[in-house]
């Protein structure tokens, strides 16, 4: 692109490096942005560079947090012997979105992926173990996305957690409520009738 | 959505204020830039901060510039009796892509949209008005969207001009190279049929 202005081209150069951000989108950015006042752009810009600067991770969970312990790790009415464990910070959101889990969390920041080069030791594995081995826990959740990634990760996050004789337990598999039959690929379907479950009248909305 | 932190749900929202951007994408990015190293997310920060600070708009074509005068204002190549009238700087960009102008531009800042309450007084036409009685000019060439508000634009334009005794010439409308007729819309087809041109086999590529 031939830009008429050197600051255009480093503003739009550094948005385009975003994921899913090309060249024309970058520009329809920043020009959006250049339209706006000086002070909701300064406000824009801070807020990532102070976001970057003054986050934590809470020492528990790992979990992103303002403070050294985060919200959920420090609630009164959060049962601490429940441990779900997830990939990132989106999914304990995405948890946390339905209202159905009342335990606390262990943020592993990443899946086992031997063709990224991510291996068991760069992600909060050890001190997941760790939290099992020192502190009461009646069950683990392993709640990780139905990939390649994850299910490595699950494999080998059971094969280190079997021997403390604890309930491991992963998230249900199967058709999405409101998903038609004829849709569903045929792995998800063969599963699902095979893993099929007693009818519970009360968990059918 | 539930944020774990206060300062990523300040960042996700200002974020999610940019066009096209909701919430999901706007986490997207920003837990993107907090993987980033705190140098890298400064001078994302500080290129939009300082690019609305620093810019410029040129004085004579009011295209975005580091300067008083933008670049192809003063060129020495360009020639300055030819003014093609766009309607921002994206517009520019698209048509010095093409390598096939040479004259120099002025930009409107927008086009007349009664919806929008944008009238003529809200873009440089008066300047375009200006810039053609007090230069030498021999053609201004009116390059804007084939759009309602781009027409109305454009029928006002040549009245405000059509006085001066210059060429007043827009853009060639039809079929898109490439484009298979079929497929064409009946509006641009009816035009183009209307509107057609001796057989030129230069032109042709």
């Amino acid at each position: 692109m031939n830009f008429s202005s050197k600051l255009l081209e480093d503003a739009v150069n550094e948005f385009s490096k975003l994921p899913g951000v090309g060249q024309k989108t970058a520009l329809r950015l920043v020009l959006h942005l250049l339209n706006k006042e000086q002070e909701e752009v300064d406000h824009f810009g801070n807020s990532v560079m102070r976001l970057r600067k003054e986050i934590k991770h809470c020492s528990v969970c790992h979990n992103i947090s303002d403070h050294e312990l985060c919200d959920i790790c420090t609630a009164n009415k959060r049962d601490r012997d429940v441990i779900c464990v997830v990939e990132d910070t989106r999914d304990v959101m995405a948890v946390e979105n339905t209202g159905q889990y009342f335990g606390v969390y262990h943020v592993l920041d990443g899946l086992i992926s031997p063709m990224d080069g991510i291996g068991p030791s760069d992600l909060f594995i050890d001190s997941l173990v760790q939290r099992v081995a020192t502190t009461p826990v009646k069950e683990v959740i392993l709640a990780l996305s139905a990939t390649m990634e994850g299910d490595t990760t699950l494999f080998y996050l059971y094969k280190r957690l079997k021997d403390f004789q604890i309930p491991i337990t992963t998230i249900a598999r199967g058709i999405a409520f409101g998903g038609e039959l004829e849709y569903a690929d045929e792995i998800t379907l063969g599963r699902s009738i095979v893993t099929r479950v007693p009818y519970q009248s009360s968990l059918i909305k």
